[in-house]
């Protein structure tokens, strides 16, 4: 049976400590919901931090590196995919997921809440910045975006957005 | 010699009037600078506006359509590349601009002024609710985003932050 | 640890029953060498035997689909990555692979080889047309190209060609 | 009115000199028959002469890159649009193309003729090795693809394949 998959996304290099916690918590709460945990791979910041966490209660986790190779990929990482697209990935990383939950936020992680809302995903804002809130509620009429307050508000609101898809 | 390029982008089908105004006056004023248009390529909203308004002063206008087909192409693009990536062609287009101006905003412009901000690109927006331009200018420390007030002054911005590089 | 990965790929709906057979029998081989599988994820011909055969053996299996959603999915599959790139995911489905094997040809499985030599990946072409073996083996000088005679020899040649990576 | 678009493909640093020629000529009937020519836009081998040859003919010439700046672009080139897809750019680069001249061969070139035909275009192959057109006739059965023994040839087949499209 295909997995369902629950992207997590945020800052790499420059990911301030609370969104590194939360990014590990949520990937920690995916994991043991049986879902995949996908990230952007690298082994920084948001992205490492959900490597870690699912990694750390057994889950797979798939990471959509923008590179060519997988030299720059977190070690805890099941299978690295390389895929060469630059930030291209960011649409293929979003799209491959039943719901995201954004850790953070940078101009990366904006392209990938955009493309998500764009590809009419859930997406859970974990702690966002006030401006963060506002724009993206403000372009999303139809409830595809939460304000999540921790992590296991985030995941409630998420089990209940993907329904019963989950394994 | 290569020629510059600046993105107009902004909403197809749910583009306001003053959106579709505004990219139709930007393309003209781009085309009479001497650079070329990009934009989505589709025969709606803001990409048939930009690529009304640049025909119209004779200027180059390509258009990088999501499909892979040109049967949705805007009819006064000069060249259409039907890129066939999806919404990952966000990213192909304000890559391939020296700067970006949009016009309104949803879920599609937002990645695409992300991904541009992403990518060191300037950004010109154009009238923008408050919630726009607060959380781009939260985004970005660098002087890469301006509100302008009109078309004229997204231009007279755009022409300082690409130099002197347009022919 | 990040997993090493083989991609399997041929044809889908005029897979020739041969072709069919061998990539599931390939398939079972990679699980059971503890390598993940990658293929393209469609429920037809090469990529639904590749998917099969993995999941015989309990092993992972990603698909990387064309399309943007995974209604068209093998439903084998442990993950269905519906990449939204049209064509251009035969590159990234290559480019994800330490190791590529052909079962069948047809212009689709003709770009993925191409692709993946121009990457620099070793490719096992199992029991391929005459017309194919010689074109492959006259872009290739380097003994990237295999030519297997079943699929024991094609795992015994892509075990040697990706080295001691394998978990 | 949108213009039809001829791509023209083959190697770059190792293009043999035959190849650089009969790339030059094609472009320069390209541009002549009113057509833009699209190419790999690198300042290397075939991509720099069909450039080179369009815009002696004062055509218009796009090059559709595989990295994220122009710094490798081919100084005669109208447009270049820095994909940022490494070589999933070949997939885009086809698809664009009402019809493909491919002027000598490497790993690269093949993936971009497998595209073209994977997408339905008309492929001339311009004095291809023997292994080439054999392997391309026997993957085509539709008269997509034409080995054509000069330029002129190649042209005078293409302007008959892509019908009365162009200018």
């Amino acid at each position: 049976m295909i997995r369902s998959c629950v992207a997590v996304i945020g800052p790499g290099e420059e990911a301030p400590p609370d969104a590194v916690r939360d990014a590990e918590d949520v990937a920690r709460r995916i994991a043991r919901s049986g879902w995949v945990t996908l990230c952007g791979g690298r082994a920084v910041g948001v992205m490492a931090a959900a490597a870690r966490g699912a990694s750390a209660e057994e889950g797979l986790v798939i990471g959509l590196l923008p590179g060519t190779d997988t030299s720059d990929a977190a070690p805890p990482l099941t299978v690295a995919i390389p895929t060469g697209l630059g930030e291209a990935r960011n649409a293929v990383l979003v799209g491959s997921a039943q719901a995201v939950v954004a850790c953070g936020i940078n101009a990366g992680t904006a392209s990938e809440i955009a493309l998500a809302l764009k590809a009419g995903k859930p997406v859970a804002l974990l702690r966002p910045t006030p401006e963060t809130a506002a724009f993206f509620e403000s372009l999303s009429g139809d409830g595809l975006v939460h304000v999540a307050t921790d992590a296991e508000d985030a995941i409630r609101w998420i089990t209940t957005a993907i329904g019963r898809t989950s394994q």
